[in-house]
């Protein structure tokens, strides 16, 4: 595919964190070109790089700068849209997009537990974009939404997959130690961060739960959650990107951490198998020194985009232990509905 | 007790993080006063003002500034001796003191799980003191040592045994997020602390699990592990002080939070009954706001002698979840000696 | 003075950063009691302890817990007022309450440039109290107000005072590391905090130079800036407590570091003459170790009145360099009031 | 060049932090290969990969991770040899091999200020190289040394050549807040530096006045430094990488901000004549934003290589003041020495 025939995509939402990293994965993409960036009245109208307070370590992209901001309300025409709205907003404008014909690949919350939407990580439930076709139905759009889930449940799960493969899951016991960067900017507070932990981080340990369990669930006309249990407890540190999660688990056939290992490192998904360009080479990279994971050194392993295993050991109460980590604004974030994009034009399944 | 009859009491490893917490927290004791201070033959027959590069906010106390760093191998002369010796020459030291005839209240670790060697929080488990007759029979020494355990299982600890006595214990998953001074100084490289997590600290989830079992068991001539579980998973975070540890609790007879928090709140030991100087108001402090304890808000609490519990709530998976904070070189090092020694000088069961 | 006999005084904006350390350090105080707490409408009508999301370490003082909010509107009836309010409505209440005929003690920066009001540090120009009559009779208010300054400008002051009464003061150059405490709370967000220093802060460096030479000028019936220059560079480092500034000094007369430091230590002001239950000992502290002072070591030298001073030594272009630190939000702000409230006490100033 | 013609070069102290950038930027040099790693002998005769602990962000370059590790006394046949050896052995190693007729491109400060040994800055005193044949000629050496200089001085000379160039350099006050990485690994202890400033750093500061003076100063047959003054405090702070510095400078003509500007951006030196490889873009970048530069933002600007410059105004003492930002380990340490090394090649004055 040539450049100039790049597939034209909106990314709605583009001037805060999210948004941002869609704007730089997407700028040197072979197969999507951003046209059009869509934010807030605040910015609108005005050109991206004088609407956005560009906080990546990369200078904005050049192709980027000079486009000017649409406002919600404004129509896109771009075929696929990626969608790092807030909250508040997501529902009715990604449904507008989704019954006007587009393709909307969401970051947001609001649909990802919705009966006929997909939640999908593309190594490990690319099935689930079958239901797409329910979802026109039921809901009566000639788009669609699919969504990708919570950081620290795609973190989890890109782990969990390998092992409900080999052994079958019974039940995770999770403690997660995650960045700053989640809470979006201006987000966690310094006097929260430095020097301390907070234990708490509002929904998300319900995420992390019920996320884990669709996509690892099956479907068959209708989404059905896996029938393990989750149990996680969040806390926010002093780290920027990166969420390292302390798992306990409980399998249906025990396995040893040898026999684990084994599982994660043959582990290979859909878009490995179509090489699709955002794809880390493995979607579960297993470290053996005995203090890794860590966010410094392993969040960039496979450009962000692989789950990095580490610690991997007996359980004296379940059957195994292990540390995993994932970067959670690029697989965790927009890196996953980039890839789920790819999936899906692979598929044939994007509108253009 | 006047002050002129204040006992005299040596500080052996006087000049490190933990040693400065037994000087600075020993200064204006109502029953001891710091007569001695030991190290290594670095600091020897050097003032205490000279030897030690004192690195806590408050200035070191006027008293001990004069005092002469003895050395390792020097007589000492004081009938007790708070011990924050390193681990490669506490053993000799301490047994060389206990033979002697002196009271070793040891931090360090060698001794913890010795058969003869009480391992004592003085809430949890005070009437493992009197192992010390059976220590003096079969060491074949006139004085004894008692030791306080790892900082991360004292935390722990104390907020297990309330459950322990009104719900029984079962199993216990525990990832801990643990402070930099618990690494001693220079301790952890800023490098490996800064915009990071480390998921791994040597033998500390070995020492968690055993001792946690210790404290909790009996002692009726034999030290007698109590039979629950234990699996943690120990972390290092870019906290100075407080270590924060999620826990999920399986009980023998199930409780809800309620009943948890009733448990927690109702706990007094030992050293409440007998007003101890250094005892806690309450040993177990429950906060109900859903983001608390906190290291930064919480660390101080009773003068960081008090493990701050937080977070009670359901597990999906075993019984209990919840949050437990301790001061780690306040209530999990210096100061749980220091309750120790002032536990046995009320007992009776002091050398003077 | 019995307990009974403490003045009333009322916080406002006290359920604020700046707010909650006035609480704090009133809660015990000898002369002044606090009966009244004033902060928005968010928080009116409820007690001090359910509006306020107390964030510092030591909990909130039993007696101001009950309290009831008043909202800014409401009367004020306490002859003293301690003002933290922001910027936006400092003004008008302090001018409502000031022509009521009550003290108020501001740290808002609303009126410390204003020509009839005092802006003083108890220790460098207590003799500018007498403003307070030029200021009644042109604002034509029966009570008053007196100013503290900018957090930065106190910790410089207090270090130069002593420099311009022996040297004579030139020109000084000064760059500084700023806690993150002084922004207040939520305050900087931690995404430019951790691993991160941010080079400016909105209005700093003006406060800093035009405030230092209000300080240090003379009152003859007009406040005149003393004829110095200072060129200040703000930087906010990730610190939770304590600035730290680097400072060159052109005196007017050479002098070596020796005599400079004799002139810190020298240095003692009307509140250590009158022995002010606030005064710290000595307010300019002299660090000669050559790493010295730091934040987490020094901050809370004399109750965190002090301004530490550290590495003095030859510049090699003006006379002096040496690094000062003070406590932001104990000397540099709620600190600094209440010692000017004991100064007006003490002289008999205050309208009770 | 083709790949298979690079000059294969030793990269002299490699396992430790700047020897590994050594390694990492030299991996896909277009001129360069990596063909031996040399270090103490703790590591010597290990694969490179098991003797070093990574701890840069990317892995290790495939190429180097089965290189076998020389020790110290080791022949080293490479023609050109990068050094990022210890002080206290640097001395002795980098003569040896300059004797032996290799070029040695240093990082160590061991020969900086040497009467025969260029200091070097590529874009600033590219002509000082001519020191080589007097060099040779004194030392009775056959091969030579280069050195680059502290990071402080190369981040902040970079900056001063546009002024010097258009303006003249009178005196300059500088304070540094330095990261964490610039004292190598393990380095600063994080108690040092999480929520604190540490105000000192040995010989830091006479290093980075001396150095610039060289760097500024003319090479007639003697190196004679340049007639400015220097004031320089140096701070440790709690950032990865990326020294900032802020700047007063008082020029021998006037300059208005809009003038030192348009100096900086103007700048271009040999390197970006020559387009070698490793040469930024514009060796000066200026911000105009008043917040930047900040490490986290701008430490990668031009890979790293570049100074970026912000807040440029006017100083109520001298001329002009602004901040100064430069990556410590790249265009501070081992990036200089690989440009250095482009220009040599370039000039043919390589031994190849």
């Amino acid at each position: 595919m040539s450049n100039s025939k790049r597939i034209p995509v909106a990314v709605l939402g583009a001037t805060g964190s999210v948004g941002q990293r869609f704007v730089q994965l997407l700028a040197d993409h072979p197969w999507f070109e951003v046209a059009e960036v869509v934010a807030s009245d605040r910015s609108a109208g005005r050109s991206y790089a004088e609407a956005t307070d560009w906080r990546l370590s990369a200078d904005m992209p050049e192709a980027a700068r000079s486009l000017t901001v649409k406002d919600y309300g404004d129509e896109v025409t771009s075929p696929v849209a990626f969608s790092a709205l807030p909250g508040e907003v997501a529902g009715e404008i990604e449904a507008r997009l989704a019954k006007a014909g587009q393709a909307v690949l969401s970051n947001a919350s609001t649909y990802r537990m919705d009966p006929d939407v997909p939640l999908v990580i593309a190594e490990v439930n690319p099935d689930h974009v079958r239901g797409i076709e329910r979802q026109k139905a039921n809901k009566g759009w000639s788009g669609f939404i699919i969504t990708n889930g919570n950081c620290t449940a795609i973190t989890l799960t890109l782990s969990l997959k390998p092992l409900q493969d080999a052994f079958g899951l019974d039940s995770v016991i999770v403690t997660t130690m995650q960045a700053l960067s989640g809470a979006g900017y201006p987000g966690v507070p310094s006097l929260d961060a430095v020097d301390n932990v907070v234990p708490f981080i509002s929904t998300e340990e319900e995420k992390l739960a019920e996320e884990a369990r669709k996509f690892l669930g099956s479907y068959d006309g209708d989404f059905s959650l896996a029938p393990f249990k989750v149990s996680a407890s969040c806390n926010r540190v002093a780290v920027r990107d990166g969420h390292t999660e302390a798992v306990s688990v409980r399998l249906q056939n025990r396995a040893t951490p040898e026999e684990a290992i084994a599982a994660f490192e043959a582990f290979r998904g859909r878009p490995q198998e179509l090489q699709l360009p955002s794809a880390p080479a493995r979607p579960v990279v297993v470290r053996r020194e005995n203090n890794r994971p860590q966010p410094i050194l392993d969040r960039e392993t496979h450009g962000g985009m692989a789950s990095v295993v580490g610690r991997v050991r007996e359980c004296e109460i379940f059957d195994l232990r292990y540390t995993v980590l994932g970067h959670n604004t690029l697989r965790g974030a927009a890196g996953a509905s980039v890839l789920n994009a790819e999936l899906l034009k692979a598929e044939g399944l994007l509108p253009v």
